[in-house]
């Protein structure tokens, strides 16, 4: 299969826990890996909401690729927007400000992921920043702790800062629990007492679903829970609503019953849906997969192309009956099949297994010392919960340098009240208070 | 001259080392102070090249303001950016995002400090960023980084990666040097073997002064050391050169005998002069004070604006006869204001001392376990002037949480290859890469 004048070439497209999963695992393997990516790092997306927060450092959820596969001599790394792939030539095609680089494949293994959905409402990603880059977790950063600057500001000059000091978040899986959660304790723990027109501590956490419940993916009674844990953080949680409008000043949302309402925020946050990858869409029409509502491509059992035994689709981009859109999945499927292209590599033929998710178990932790999840397969809630979560991520931060610091990080903002990495730039905080705010007003007093 | 309606009023105008030395200085004393900045950060401006260079992260340089007085009752932090002084109404103004809040104060202390002077060549600064912010150090971090990723991309086409792996400092005092000396190390030991087409230890560093030696605030032989060390780090420095063009694919400099050239560079640095902030030609308009070549206020000897007791100007932004523009001065600055105001705020008069300065000592580090210095009036050199300045690190960092992660950052640093902080945005990444490169041009291969 491979010409005999070079070693079996994989092209590996995402720098995520499929891709990089998968790059690894062919470190023994006679290939050479191109690592093709739109970015430099290797993204821990779970924890991103703790940069938004302020818990963590951008380098601590987000090491450098190249450092990261540093030792494996057989891989490397090339920067660029995947824009095409030609199943027949065999070649990928990336861009970088507008050069294109082309390069060939005996195996490709796309890992492309996905990014945020707004459901047709693309304007929404003005207003509502989701979580899926260290650009979105700092661009949160700053309008979360400068909406409480603008909000100091405001009250200083007598004007009323109750919107200012309202966060919405839109979606209550994971990602939005913990990002209600942490908003939360940032503004009870953290804040409170930093500032003197306003008490950060009143600010107004709104955690919004269309759905009945939070954490539909977690058991009934872990979702009751959660629920529970939230409303003790003060975090309101509104089910049974969807958001129909949004701008820079507030959201529009019609409740269960059909009725509508606005809530004034500065803030609002996305949480709310994936799509996949536009590549996706792109291996479906050159190879008539399908493509199924989140634009995933359905894979044979083995996560091939259908008619493409040497293409590999892991991760977000792979539709997989039922399969959730979690690390694990991505990390086993790059993982299975990095064994199969080491095995085309060495001329053996397939194994002929399907691929296999082992659900090792989901958590999602609410505030501190509180947490909820399943760990192979047992329900897990509270302090025990949390425990778990702080050793499970202990054990998959362990072969990345920035562990220790995180473990520090996380020290000072639960058993503390500090958060270490609040940081913004000037850029962020000004941009954010020339937002929405109008320019002209009469220049007020403020008696220091 | 407090209304007895009040208690005695302080504004400080800055959160660098003076403003934030002087309203801690007055954490006993009967007054409210307000402290007005433009940043919501302290900023430890001498270990920013840290940030640049991925060593440290931005939260671990520059804590939130309000964070550090957090205990300190009767303060408060204001953001905005101070447009107008009121000498005889004693007003401040300061603005946010066209909204301008008038701050009243009985005494005020201005501490606004400095910012990067192009010596009249404004458009230098699109092209070479200082080192005055948190925003140009992450800039300065996407820009050297990215330079690496857009050699690979260039080698891997066939093109010429030289100009990108040239990387120009211009200015020799202490923050040239320790960038200079961080890049030299960056490329060659964090980088070496991570890039599959260029090498990155052939980047070349080149360190540019318009003097005839390094660091020429140090002793001659501590100069003389310095250079030494840095050319065997790899830096090219060249002395009696001065900038004459600059644009973002190069510089062009004309040596010490009249001739001119032209340094093909895609990364320029500006570390080469400093002016005071705006605000001192408003202080001296106002008042009547002369100002020096750098925009900085004479003072009287105890630190105020002639005729006005109740102004005092500390750091940067007063001129004292050879006094260096550094953090020592700043902070005994800040705390001399502060006793002054203490005594006014109680009804005492002056204590008729004038402000001394105590010169502890100047130290900058070449690289890992090297640097130079004098401290107690001692020269020091090598690995114990490295130590010495590890342990005067560590001292100023004390009151600040995060510490203990830099001394961490530090280990991985200098002991290890690695560098923790290496993340930069998409956004950052991708727009340098688009800065200089045409964006047309024929697709090239690149064989993986």
């Amino acid at each position: 299969m491979s010409s005999p004048a070079h070693r079996h070439r994989v092209v590996v497209i995402g720098s995520g826990f499929g891709g990089l999963a998968a790059a690894r695992a062919l470190r023994r393997a006679p290939v050479d890996v191109t690592l093709v990516s739109r970015t430099t790092y290797h993204l821990f997306q779970p924890l991103l909401y703790q940069v938004a927060t302020g818990i963590l450092s951008e380098g601590e959820v987000a090491p450098p690729t190249r450092a990261v596969l540093r030792r494996q001599r057989n891989a490397g790394v090339l920067l660029g927007d995947v824009v095409d792939i030609d199943l027949d030539a065999r070649t990928v095609v990336s861009r970088v400000a507008g050069r294109e680089t082309t390069t060939a494949y005996d195996s490709l293994v796309v890992a492309a992921g996905s990014g945020q959905s707004y459901f047709g409402n693309h304007h929404f990603a003005d207003f509502a920043p989701g979580m899926k880059s260290v650009d979105d977790a700092l661009e949160l950063r700053g309008r979360i702790l400068g909406a409480f600057e603008r909000a100091e500001l405001a009250a200083s000059r007598g004007e009323d800062p109750t919107d200012l000091l309202t966060f919405v978040v839109v979606g209550a899986g994971p990602t939005g629990v913990e990002m209600a959660g942490q908003v939360a304790e940032l503004a009870r723990r953290t804040l409170a007492g930093e500032f003197r027109a306003v008490d950060p501590a009143a600010a107004r956490v709104v955690l919004l679903d269309g759905a009945d419940r939070v954490l539909p993916g977690l058991p009934e009674r872990l979702g009751a829970r959660a629920h529970r844990d939230l409303r003790r953080l003060g975090v309101e949680v509104v089910l049974g609503t969807v958001v129909v409008g949004m701008d820079a000043d507030g959201i529009d949302v019609r409740w269960a019953d059909g009725g509508t309402a606005r809530i004034d925020a500065a803030t609002k946050i996305w949480a709310a849906g994936v799509e996949a990858s536009p590549l996706g869409r792109l291996l479906a029409e050159r190879s008539g997969a399908a493509l199924d509502r989140q634009g995933r491509v359905a894979v044979e059992p083995d996560l091939t192309l259908p008619g493409h035994p040497e293409v590999h689709v892991v991760g977000d981009l792979a539709a997989l009956d039922g399969l959730p859109g979690v690390a694990q999945v991505a990390m086993q499927g790059g993982r299975y099949a990095a064994r199969a292209v080491a095995r085309r590599a060495e001329g053996r033929s397939p194994d002929g297994r399907a691929f296999r998710y082992r659900d090792k178990g989901t958590m999602a932790i609410v505030g501190r010392f509180r947490a909820v999840g399943v760990v192979a397969g047992v329900p897990v809630t509270g302090l025990l919960a949390w425990l778990l979560w702080l050793g499970l991520h202990l054990f998959y931060l362990t072969e990345f340098r920035n562990r220790v610091t995180a473990v520090f990080h996380w020290f000072v903002a639960f058993a503390g009240t500090g958060r270490a990495e609040r940081t913004t730039t000037e850029q962020q905080v000004v941009a954010r208070v020339a937002l929405s705010r109008p320019a002209a007003g009469p220049p007020s007093r403020h008696a220091g």
